[in-house]
């Protein structure tokens, strides 16, 4: 579903990343795909967009039973964002050595500061989440 | 004014933390207050909410002419916001050495993989800043 939401992001023009927010029963609450073009919102990245979107749904700013499932290792902002809302546990796709803040960069949940750090899996489905940036990225630079 | 929209977050019952987005001319692009229990919304912190504000304003995700300040030193979240909207300029009043982004904590603006750095003033009016947090805690303790 996620890697499907990154496609229809592309469709949209945008950087085809796709996220998914479950609950613990598996159910979807809610799913979006990257909307920083069309919103002229760089904070627009998938995963903002469900985790504020659930949060309007549950009325609460605090969802530890959930789970986030994202093609593209998250950004700082993103990462952080992910431990403001207590979600549970960062499933991943794809590496992202230059601009991911979990397993690259500031390493956000290692940080000794870190408020709460969700369980980390990373590397799911990889190749078919990376191989949709580096052909969005290739036709950009034709 | 970022002081006064802190006061107003806390007349809401919020945090009291309050940011202006002005323009090179010091115009008032966007003003507004931590919005994170009204909104259910972990990320609605004051930055994000001037950001997102100002980008849909103006039909453009990057800021580079603008200064944002705040009256609390940015956290991860919006420290890599506000890089991400390529603002050139933070402001801010209290440091904070547990929860800050930018001189504290990922201290992201100096990290090596950091695509964009605004200049950074800190500690401006700070006793007033902080003093609104220390008083708004206190009362929560009591």
């Amino acid at each position: 579903m996620a890697l499907d939401e990154a496609r229809k992001a592309q469709l949209r023009g945008e950087v085809p990343v796709g996220a998914v927010l479950l609950d613990s029963n598996g159910q979807v609450v809610a799913a979006d795909g990257n909307r920083t073009e069309e919103l002229s919102d760089a904070s627009a990245h998938a995963e903002m967009l469900v985790l504020r979107a659930a949060g309007r749904l549950r009325g609460s700013a605090r969802l530890p039973d959930c789970e986030i499932v994202v093609t593209l290792e998250p950004c700082p902002m993103c990462a952080a964002a992910i431990s403001a809302f207590r979600v549970g546990r960062v499933v991943f796709g794809a590496y992202d050595p230059k601009g991911g803040g979990i397993e690259h960069g500031p390493q956000l949940y290692r940080a000794p500061g870190s408020h709460f750090r969700p369980e980390v899996v990373g590397g799911v489905r990889e190749g078919e989440a990376a191989g949709l940036l580096k052909a969005f990225f290739a036709e950009l630079r034709r």
